[in-house]
């Protein structure tokens, strides 16, 4: 992934005594096509899903992430095959189950949605939310703010292409003790989610009910929307939640936590998980 | 704007030694549906445009800039007006002048759109670039480093919102000696900027040939593809540009920097604007 997510350029660097030629690594934005293969009375139907601006690398568990969170697919065996188009590495087709019928309301309105918001062009305000299916599975949960505490430094630990871009947000899961366990890069936050949220689809690594979700950024509705639909509890952002992500937080019973700093941090909702307090 | 751009919330500060409860102030974060009202063979007809995740405030430059900027409207006088849903403040509608008929086509894929990302759910790849109506005037625009050096902290003194809540983005626009003329701050980067030309297209402002845009983030392909739309020239982030920001740049013939601190700065494209090289 590295090589596609790093594009070298000629730049000037000014400072107040001089100008110089220097090369600089920028994080790759490129638009990847996300197109649905199904069946339908019998005939097979290619159907352009979504273009979102994403850093290429991991299309596949973007793709099937995006799926998965917008709520098109709710398992992995719904999915036959995720190929990129051997013409265009900007297009990945994930090819459906001959069994799985998708709802075809449900794709009418997710043929709205972007990966960029989550909610845009949806007819209706009301058709915000979508619903997880592990919304009703909770497990008494602890984990301690010397965990949180340490997850920000293990988090730039793991974040090779941000070292050098300064370009892309990452999403990483953590087990309650503060280990690392995976992490995903993109220009765009709900990219780097989605990719996350993608790859433990297709490893059979769902719900992720005993995973911290560390944020690199700010915590967004649309963040914690994805986050709920991979049955993720506890949320970490190191910038600043919004307050639709605070009240989405609390309804649907996730810990959230912002301002992440090596000795402190603020807690929006669900305080019951986070021991010691 | 200010109260309702914040949320406060009760919360719980924790640190190494101790956790309190606490009041915190939120970026408000909600959704604003967008309809378009406009005339077709002699009929009126109200259609829902887009749906985006914004902070409240200036929402008649939030829904005129987007139409802007996504090519749907090219001048004020197709405006008849804005008006807010008298029973719903998440939803504006933008009635077009009855002598203005949008193409239908246009509207079709721009239904598709997002401010978010600008691109999604667009059908095609190719549909990507919008055409801005100002692509061809082009001055010979001189800015030092002293100017651009001085930004920064320029605009973080009219940051008001952001200073409470560390959680908005911010646009605004500078004259070429440094001068503040105008800031937009949302919960989305590309609203903040909506919001700044549709303040310019409001008040007969456009084309911005002769303004600094400041983003008080990073540089996405669809902020360079708004700021172009506007007849913008020289845009400077104070992070990082993406690849495909860079590139659009280029071919358009904007001069973009990033990186921006108080003594040091990136450019990227268009180094023949920037004087005392």
């Amino acid at each position: 992934m590295e090589i596609s997510a790093i594009r070298q350029q000629r730049i000037k660097i000014v400072t107040t005594g001089e100008c110089r030629d220097a090369e600089d690594d920028l994080a790759v934005e490129e638009p990847l096509e996300i197109q649905l293969g199904f069946t339908e009375s019998g005939k097979r139907i290619k159907k352009s899903i979504s273009v979102t601006m994403r850093t290429p690398g991991n299309d596949d568990e973007l793709a099937v992430g995006f799926l998965f969170t917008e709520g098109i697919i709710t398992e992995k065996s719904q999915v036959s095959a995720v190929k990129s188009d051997v013409f265009d590495d900007n297009k990945v087709i994930v090819n459906l189950a001959d069994d799985f019928a998708p709802e075809i309301n449900s794709l009418e309105r997710n043929f709205y949605t972007t990966s960029s918001c989550g909610v845009c062009g949806k007819a209706s305000i009301d058709a915000i939310k979508t619903v997880s299916v592990y919304q009703d599975q909770d497990n008494v949960l602890l984990a301690s703010k010397q965990v949180i505490f340490a997850l920000k430094n293990r988090l730039h630990a793991q974040q090779r292409i941000f070292e050098s871009t300064g370009g892309l947000h990452a999403s990483a899961l953590f087990d309650l003790n503060g280990n690392y366990i995976k992490l995903r890069e993109d220009v765009g936050r709900h990219n780097a989610l989605d990719k996350l949220i993608g790859h433990a689809l297709l490893n059979d690594l769902l719900p992720l009910a005993d995973r911290i979700l560390l944020l690199s950024g700010r915590a967004s509705f649309e963040l914690i929307q994805k986050a709920g639909m991979a049955g993720i509890k506890i949320v970490v952002a190191i910038g600043a939640p919004s307050s639709l992500a605070a009240k989405l937080a609390e309804e649907s019973n996730i810990t959230l936590i912002g301002f992440l700093k090596n000795d402190k941090f603020n807690i929006y909702s669900g305080f019951e998980r986070i021991s010691a307090l």
